[in-house]
């Protein structure tokens, strides 16, 4: 490609609504194009990068044995009805009328589609296992899009489904696909973290993401640095206690804590550690008729250690809570505790409530808690004695850095990443919802197995960019870059030697099947640099008229501190091997 | 591909509500799969074919010199309110809310989002000539969506828009599209024709369609076989009439034709040739005040000679008649002619009329029209003598076959065509309305000269199919082909050697980049040729027992009515040979 055959729009100044340095670099290197919240047009440059993502997915979904499909973008609301999601789903689902008054959707994803498609196609258990995929047009209505396509409301995402004929088989699909995941993002050259997530009702372990490592990432991911245990903040468990409860040593006794109302106050104010001080939650459960109707109201009080926080998903495992709990309000709270919160606490309520602890809290001793009485709390508190033991126990917690890592090998460390991949093991879901059978050995029909795995294909340049840049600009990994070198040939209009040697090495790079642009533009040294900086091609060759008169042109890798001098007639052979050099970076 | 890796599923029976071939055979082959109205998923067969007609409409855009981009499916309404189509399309334009309530359209094309793109970036006429294009799903909300992929709602279209700082280079810049578009209808192996259509109000001769010709196109279009005219049925002409009109030979006389309404009946009736009879049309104009009350009627009446139909694009572009018209009412006739439709004339109306008459009426002499009474017809009609010389005299009908062609090279004729490319010379239309300038030479302001080309990248399979079928299934051309070869082992399961051939044929031939499948799926010999036939791949290779024992195979063009038998050592060079050979078919 030569530049001037093709759109180069660089920006001195990001827009002031980019907050995030992937948005502000996209948006100044001329990749993208705002057209509404949320909604951008990929500019020719931009378009460069997602077509290299999408070729590499492909490729490796082809070769992991994936058929591709292409599933529309408007879809009639009847199957959405048929799982409940149409109504279900929030307003992020963007719903249509059309000129008849039908309902439609804008795809966010596929399930219902994908099911309909496998219902009637997979009548037998020897037409499985298969995976459908297709890299589509997905719209989902954020509420606050924002971060350009990091959290865009139009995006395009790979998204494949896999289909069995039981839960090995399918257990197997997904192994194949966190498998071609792990190469995709290795041929990236990203720095990224496949971990445990949650995997909902269904249970298991079969649900991992896969993290783009970066400062910037909305996510925080627990690995284990001496282990390869790593799971997203949601699921990230440490070690259960170890050690057993010791002995109460202390007296239980009532402290005045004035306007103390938080652990670390409390702890502050009495001198004595976080770590010794046992939080208080109170919730809610609900019991309703069939007619919807609350018939029974549950008040829970959890405990957590004063410097732990509450994992929501696990409490939401908690049997009892289970099937959905809510804060409990002041009303219910002052009728069971007597006391508003920031002194509450478990021992003496007023009302019995179901007592639920943390692993952590069930092992300590000669505990700080609230009284349940306005500044006042209680030190020394210990189990058995000052109150019965808990009705349940369980990991209620996010997990902090240091904590134990699960596998008993070493301290859990924290960091931050950018979704940019999930994997998922469905089970029956939507097959039971859309009643997608098939035939067994035994001609009996059966629902399919299903696991679904979505790739962000225009979110993973932005991730790309947030773990990659500098104070210049983007700098790619070979394999994203929307060309991999780009030569520069110095005032070519005044030195025809110049000229003829930059076009020259272009028209041989060409050849070689490098993906190379000639920048001839006639643009000035300093600028022309700004820019390929700027757009952060990772390979640049200067050709100019000082050099060549020693025979020399000029290789600057986009991470290299300085230019390194490299004869003309090795300079082909230079760059392919450097080429070669950073295909695994 | 392996044939049991791939999704291949083909059905005996064509749905109900597939009304042509190309239809029928996309479901039956298992291609396409039905979501909606006018709304289907392309199935791995059929989006193979998809890609192939995506790559090569790129490779060819590319070439020419338009630069690559992604609009927005789902486009915010502000720039359709800049330019008016907001409101001005009809129910075709899919509108939506977000959830703020905000106005949306899924893109029907994307003039304005480009346009806007182009005002921002193209600041100086040394940025220009550019052509942007994107290969984008599009939606029309169809009244009657049919034809399965012909007039779906929801399709991909390939649309290229291009910028210039005159008319000059704009039409330039046409002319490069207009021979790309040639190119990339040559690769895919299609008989087309680029035909004149109408340029609508921008006038000149700058728009083309690429018809795919079928028998069952749903454009008639019109071509020379002397000479390279070719236009659409809108926009065709015949030559002027180039003999003079004859004097008068007969007395005009008011002749019972009881009940004979049409030209066609009462010129059997009278025994005199139709082309001696003149129909009346009759129109109406309205002219409104500032506050859209009507304030003045005018009433024209139009004369076509009785073989003849009217063509309402041409009689939009007479003076007084392009400002839109409409049929004229029962009420307004009879005041105007004291008579209702079937015995319409232009001799003695009881109001005066605009008098508008094709070239071809106005050289007519001693001819049958309408007396202006029930069940009575002039005969012997004459200009000059019986009623006054016409208002004006314009080309007003649709040509015939066998009408001499304009560039006087021979005689016109007709075939059916399907719309598949066009190209169009928009000129400031969207400039104009979205204020997109540039700095001319000068430093002064231009507004930017505008072409658009598209092409229907999923109507194109439809089309080429509608071409090249027969009763037993597509035909496809090698460049649109699913796969280019199939290679059929018979019974492999029961003979090792049939194996054994059959792989390394397949082997081979992928090696060799040939777009090959081998038939593994054990299908017996019937059903394993009838699927291929349906799907129609070109190039077939058998491997059978018997065959083998003589070293031999056989090859089967799709167009075949037998097959070859080919040496098993030269089998890979004979395949190959036909791929090249058919490569322009």
């Amino acid at each position: 490609m030569k530049a001037s055959q093709f759109l180069i729009s660089t920006l001195k100044e990001a827009p002031s609504d980019a907050e995030v340095v992937s948005h502000q670099l996209m948006t100044r290197a001329g990749m993208i194009k705002k057209l509404g919240a949320g909604i951008y047009s990929y500019m020719p440059m931009g378009l460069r990068v997602i077509r290299k993502v999408e070729a590499i997915v492909r490729e490796e979904m082809n070769r992991a044995g994936a058929i591709e499909v292409a599933m529309p973008v408007v879809q009639p609301a009847e199957l959405w009805q048929e799982t409940g999601r149409f109504d279900k789903m929030g307003p992020e689902l963007l719903r249509i009328k059309d000129r008849h008054e039908r309902d439609y959707v804008v795809q966010p994803t596929s399930e219902e589609v994908v099911t309909d498609i496998a219902r009637q196609e997979f009548r037998s258990y020897k037409q499985l296992p298969k995976n459908l995929y297709q890299i589509q047009t997905k719209f989902r209505d954020e509420r606050r899009p924002r971060f350009g396509l990091m959290r865009g409301r139009e995006f395009t995402m790979k998204d494949a489904y896999s289909f069995d004929r039981d839960q090995d088989a399918a257990k197997a699909s997904y192994q194949v696909m966190a498998q071609a995941y792990r190469k995709i993002f290795d041929r990236f050259g990203l720095t990224y973290r496949a971990v445990a997530a949650d995997s909902g009702a269904i249970g298991g372990d079969l649900s991992e993401e896969f993290q783009v490592i970066a400062a910037t990432g909305e996510d925080a991911i627990v690995y284990c640095p001496d282990s390869d245990y790593a799971a997203n903040m949601e699921k990230a468990e440490a070690l259960a206690p170890q050690a057993p409860r010791k002995d109460a040593s202390l007296a239980l006794v009532k402290t005045l804590t004035p306007g103390k109302s938080t652990c670390a106050d409390v702890a502050e104010y009495l001198q004595l550690p976080l770590q010794n001080s046992v939080k208080s939650l109170v919730l809610a459960t609900e019991q309703t008729n069939e007619q919807g109707e609350i018939v029974k109201t549950q008040v829970w009080l959890l405990l957590l250690r004063g410097d732990h926080s509450m994992n929501e998903i696990k409490v939401g495992k908690v049997p009892g809570l289970d099937n959905g709990f809510r804060f409990a309000t002041l009303e219910e709270i002052d009728a069971h505790f007597g006391c508003l919160p920031g002194y509450l606490g478990p021992v003496q309520t007023k009302l019995p409530v179901k007592l639920v602890v943390d692993r952590e809290v069930a092992v300590m001793s000669d505990w700080v808690c609230g009284a349940n009485e306005a500044d006042y709390h209680y030190t020394g508190a210990n189990w058995g004695r000052d109150l019965p033991e808990p009705d349940l126990i369980a990991d209620l917690r996010n997990i902090v850095e240091g904590d134990p890592s699960p596998d008993g090998k070493g301290l859990l460390a924290i960091e931050r990443g950018i979704e940019i991949g999930h994997v998922f093991y469905l089970g029956t879901k939507y097959s039971r919802a859309m009643n997608a059978t098939f035939l067994d050995v035994n001609g009996k029909p059966q629902f399919m197995e299903m696991g679904c795995y979505g790739i962000g294909i225009t979110r993973l340049p932005a991730a790309a960019i947030e773990q990659n840049h500098d104070a210049r600009g983007i700098i790619w990994p070979d394999a994203l870059a929307p060309f991999t070198v780009v030569v520069c040939p110095i005032s070519p209009d005044r030195s025809p030697d110049v000229k003829a040697a930059a076009d020259k090495l272009y028209a041989e790079l060409l050849a070689a099947g490098v993906d190379v642009i000639l920048d001839d533009r006639g643009e000035r040294p300093g600028a022309m640099f700004a820019d390929w900086e700027l757009i952060g091609v990772p390979h640049r060759v200067t050709v100019g008229d000082k050099g060549l008169k020693d025979g020399q042109v000029e290789y600057q890798h986009r991470r290299d501190a300085a230019a390194t001098k490299v004869a003309v007639a090795e300079v082909f052979a230079f760059v392919q091997s450097r080429l070669g050099a950073s295909t695994g970076v």
